[in-house]
C-alpha cells in the first residue's frame, strides 16, 4: 500500500491518524501542493481531481477522497473499529465527520482561498475572515451538539476514537491558523486533548512528517 | 420517519432520490431557506447546523447529513443496494459521490454565495463566473474517471444506481443554473439520462415537489 500526503493537507491529516490507529504503515509519496505537483501530467493521470490524499492498493486500485478511504480501511482492517456498531450510531459518527469534510473544509482549502485572492481580488485580511467565519460557524454547530448528545464520551462518540475525531483533530489545527478564539469550544477542545494524548494522533501531526517545512 | 426538506436544496434532492429507490415515503416538512426557516429557534434545535436534509426516524433520532442519511438507508433497507459488494468497489462510488459533496457543492450553495456578494461585495457576475468556475473544475474531473475506467457501466457505477448517481443528479441540475456548457462532459450527460428515466430520480426533481416555486 502506497499513500501520496502532503504534511500541511488535513484531508491527508485523517488518512494519516485512521493508518496509525489501525497499525498500517504504508509507503508513503508526497505531494508538494504549494509548489503545485498535484497539477503535474503524472500525478493528475493517477488523480484527475489533483487532490491528496490518495491510496494505492497492493493490488494496483487508487482509492482517493479521505473519507471513502478511511471507510475502506475500516472494512479491510476492522480492529479497532472505526465506526459504531449500529446503523443509527454509525450515522451520527458519519454526520459529524461529514459536517467537517463537506461544512468548513472545503472553504478553507488552499486553491479556494487562492481563488479569493486572485481572482476575486480579495484583501489578505478578507480572506482571513472567511477562513475564520466558516471555521466559527461550523464548529459551532459541532460544539452545540457534541456539548449536548449523550453519546459524545470521551471522544466524539463514546470512549474509543471514530471516524468523526479523525476529522475533528485535522480541522481544529487549521482553525488555529487564523485569528479565532477556540476556547468557546470547550468540548471540542476537550476531546481534541484526548486524542493528541494518543500516539496515533500525535505521530499523525503536519509537523512531524518527513516533508514539513 | 419524517424528512425535512427544501425542493431547491441539492442535498436534500439526494435523500429524495435515495428514498424513491427504496421505495420509502416518509412524511415531510418543508424548511424555506430563502425565507431563513432554517434559522428559526425550533429548526436549531433540531439540527444546530441549520441545514436540510434532516431526518426523523420512527425512534425519535435525528439524522443529519445527506451522505450519512443515504448510508443510513442503504443500511436499514437493503434492497436495492445502493452501495456495490467490495470494499474497493464501495470506495470507488464512496469517493465519486465525495468528490460532489465536498468539492463542488459546499462551494455553490447558498449560504456561501450570499457571503461572496454580501460580506465580499462580489459583483453578481462574479458570483456566478465562481459558481460556474467550481462546478466546471469539479465535473470535469468526474467527467475523466467515468470516461476511463471500466466500472463505469450504465449509470456511475456498473448498470444500477448507486449513491455516486444520487448525488451526480442534483450537481448537474445545480450547474444548469449557470452558464456553462455541460457538452463538454458526454459521460455524465449519459449517466444523467439513464438516471431521470428511472421513476425514483424524476419524482425527486425540484419542480415535483409540494414546496416548488
Amino acid at each position: 500500500m502506497k499513500l501520496y500526503d502532503y504534511f500541511r493537507s488535513s484531508a491527508a491529516y485523517r488518512v494519516r491518524i485512521a493508518l496509525n490507529l489501525k497499525g498500517v504503515a504504508p509507503e508513503r509519496a508526497f505531494v508538494h501542493l504549494r509548489r503545485g505537483a498535484q497539477r503535474d501530467a503524472d500525478y493528475l493521470d493517477l488523480n484527475p481531481e489533483g487532490l491528496v490524499p490518495l491510496i494505492m492498493t497492493d493490488d494496483g486500485a487508487v482509492l482517493t477522497q479521505s473519507l471513502a478511504i478511511v471507510e475502506w480501511l475500516d472494512e479491510t482492517h476492522p480492529a479497532p473499529p472505526l465506526l459504531p456498531g449500529t446503523p443509527v450510531e454509525r450515522a451520527r459518527v458519519r454526520s459529524l465527520a461529514l459536517a467537517i469534510a463537506c461544512d468548513i473544509h472545503p472553504l478553507n482549502n488552499l486553491r479556494v482561498l487562492k481563488y479569493l485572492t486572485g481572482t476575486l481580488g480579495a484583501t489578505d485580511a478578507a480572506r482571513d475572515a472567511w477562513y475564520a467565519h466558516w471555521c466559527e460557524v461550523g464548529l459551532r454547530a459541532l460544539e452545540t451538539r457534541l456539548a449536548r448528545e449523550p453519546a459524545t464520551g470521551r471522544f466524539c462518540h463514546g470512549d474509543a476514537p471514530t471516524l468523526a475525531d479523525v476529522c475533528l483533530v485535522p480541522q481544529l489545527a487549521n482553525a488555529r491558523r487564523v485569528d479565532l478564539d477556540l476556547a468557546q469550544f470547550p468540548t471540542l477542545l476537550r476531546i481534541e486533548a484526548a486524542c493528541v494524548a494518543l500516539a496515533a494522533f500525535a505521530a499523525a501531526a503536519p509537523a512531524r512528517q518527513p516533508d514539513a517545512e
